[in-house]
């Protein structure tokens, strides 16, 4: 067990060096939304572009599209129904899944041609857990690597009721390395459990982010980050961490998701190493 | 006759505890909105949101669904159409009800439904109210501990015409009591009536907040406050004192009620015991 | 000839008294807006509510009622096709017609029906002063009171060609007497010809305010503060010296048109008698 | 080889008269934009608008014009269906063409015509460099003094394989000579190839920069101020000299475009000079 420092971020944290390009940064894909539920999306893939990604792109049902350009033009767009023709896995140098897709047939199959398709890592958080909970053969083809977000009750869908959040300890740290994934767990404390079984927690956070659309946006975080050459592990632990200090921001009595992604390129810099 | 002071307000007001969860500050359902007046919806899920709600879902028509997202990403939706196959009342710990919902047969037939189908203490605002002053057999479902917020008009509508505040205040004492409800009316002061027979005045607020969609905002804090598990009362106490002094900062000549949003979660900050 | 000093505006400027409520400050009709130029019907009824009138209704075309919601959900709308159930002219203590109307015969009777039937002062720019250009007609019509605000080719379309600014002086002062009407002139200097042969200056403004937009956010301004009580002579000589303060903020290179009407509340504030 | 200093921005830079009005900085016309890719258009149009153009007008696809009023109302709009009619080219005293067009028939359609009936220079980006690379006969009918933008790929499509950026410096000093035009190397360095031979380094810009929708914005700032009366080359100059000068404020790790942009206006008042 590991309580995660400010020192732990600072030594993992890369300064964009001179002369960088947005190649240098990554292209992340957000796979999120649909047609009744496109703000995760939107949050996700904004959290995405403001933790750093060179290029942000989100696979979106088309009536999200005005929406999507509205709030954040800075994002490319792949519709769900274009994807087998618009949808080149090899461009990604990341790929998030999750926010607000539902549980319909199409957002199965394109979940299931994800971990199929894509050989590299996947953040799987939300709507995603829940359907590999409701397939459970689809926990055997998520890559190697992969990000699993869950909260408690998706942790429970995925594998199986426990009783206390100690038996969760247990489980995730199992899990984590039968399966070669990083799990975090959004606990009253948020666990991260690594492929090489350590278990650590993130110090930071604020009951001010008790709101709608945070997992989201750590979703965003977390993807941006792999994206730009993070190992899914340092991935995890910066997300965490700073999604968790721009929360802690202000001493307001709660913070919008949409006010905490305005908070990242500045709380990101602040924990740059001296 | 009680003039509200801030102690009150310090004294109701709890702090989010450490480790509180999205779960702890409630899942409020706010109806609003028609095809032709989704501002109302968009004001008061807004409002809800920045209250400090842990979730906040708007009913609303699928014209407006562009319009929440892109403003609102952090708000969930559900559509008028649906709302017999995606509304679970049990889901949510607090409804408010009328911002912008016209008076279109459909709005009754939400209205009615609300009012017969969720057993606990409902928000009721502005069309809500115009139609339960037509429809008059409705105030007798409204649910005990209710809360109504009529301006003046609206008032006179539900209550029978008045010629003086001072009558309004009688009926408005008389009426909280007999129908179990918390009324709070809009008038050049705004006075609460409460359930066990109390009339107390609120004593913030700027002339800089005469100006529309203030009432859709009160709606959306109300709401929000009762959601996090304060009883109808306090929040009523609550989210008037704190919708007039967010109002009162600034000194501007008019405080837009999209701008007045953004200051809640400062606003609730200043208001802590110390 | 006069120059509009800052004491001739505090000593216009009412302060917001005590106890006022929405309805002591009008509802303001702000008409404009086609399906291609939505634009400036977004930017007249923003202004308009930011100039604090109680209420603001936006009467604009169905394809514009998304981006008016998502942009001013203060703002309420009447659809350009249903104005003749929905609209009740005696509603609204102030009606501004123009901006972004364009020429169509729909326009053109819309026009047509607001001169004849609003039996009030109406502020009139941009398209529907080259439609009573075009229609000469139309100017028998223009209620007593009205505010014409065409910038020098307006005008001149209006009153026929003129060689040079004097010569649109002396015209200007004579058609304001023999109309009956303010008419704000927006030349190299804005001036204001009053309905009793004066000529006033207005000595605010800055070259950072040469941007598109700007006239459509001072027709919503000068209709804001007719709604709020004010004669037109009036609303116009506040109306120019505010918009033109308001834009002297900052000293950046170009002020957008949007972001002066975000500071029109606190400018506005900054000229009260002390 | 020349760095460009902060004294030729002020001495190139001029401050903005006393009594000038829109009509003084111009009308500028940005072609960007299709369906799916709609964020290219809304970033350079608003960019374009914030560098203080006095009018912008985009044309865009029908199906971004919600997304194009609710961001940037000031911004006028032509649709790409109604081009033939509603296209003036003498309107406008720039024109930016590429953000987002794609590669469909009637991009190219568009390309052609702007490239053969506008006589003046255009500034060309992104796609529509793709789409000169695909069809090299339109490199014939490049206006005089056009600009173009490429990134290193995009000017390796244009002008073929390069092996090393020394390469493609002696390509470029030759290819502006012999087009006609300035071209703007979006390299490690940015590099400025003018028409009169000489190789120009830009010293601004930040790694916080290496984010989507960049160039958008470049293509919108450079458009600005060729439309305000600026040489081409003055125009390149300002354009990467203030772009880069944006995005070094703030010392965040990442700058969206769209903050970039909003940073613009008090940018450029920066560098008047003194």
């Amino acid at each position: 067990y590991y309580l995660i420092t400010q020192k732990d971020i600072t030594s993992r944290l890369k300064r964009r060096a001179k002369f960088t390009h947005k190649g240098t940064y990554g292209h992340a894909l957000i796979i999120a939304g649909a047609p009744k539920t496109m703000g995760a999306a939107l949050l996700s893939a904004e959290a995405c572009m403001c933790t750093g990604a060179g290029l942000t792109t989100a696979c979106v049902p088309e009536e999200g599209l005005t929406a999507l350009n509205t709030r954040v033009p800075e994002v490319m767009a792949i519709l769900n129904e274009n994807v087998n023709e618009d949808l080149t896995w090899k461009t990604y140098q990341a790929v998030g899944i999750g926010p607000g897709i539902g549980s319909s047939p199409e957002s199965l199959a394109l979940l299931t041609k994800t971990l199929k398709e894509y050989n590299k890592p996947v953040v799987i958080d939300a709507d995603a857990l829940n359907l590999i909970g409701q397939h459970h053969e689809l926990m055997q083809i998520i890559p190697e690597g992969s990000v699993l977000t869950p909260h408690v009750k998706e942790f429970d869908r995925l594998f199986g009721e426990h009783v206390s959040w100690w038996d969760r300890v247990v489980t995730g740290i199992d899990r984590a390395k039968t399966m070669g994934c990083t799990i975090l767990l959004k606990n009253q404390y948020t666990m991260i459990f690594t492929r090489d079984g350590k278990c650590l927690f993130n110090p930071t956070g604020s009951p001010a982010m008790a709101s709608g659309g945070m997992g989201d946006v750590l979703t965003g975080i977390i993807t941006s980050f792999i994206a730009q050459g993070y190992s899914p592990e340092d991935a995890v632990i910066l997300g965490a961490y700073i999604h968790g200090a721009a929360g802690e921001e202000g001493n307001d009595y709660v913070v919008p998701a949409s006010s905490l992604i305005k908070r990242l390129p500045a709380t990101i810099a602040t924990n740059y190493s001296t």
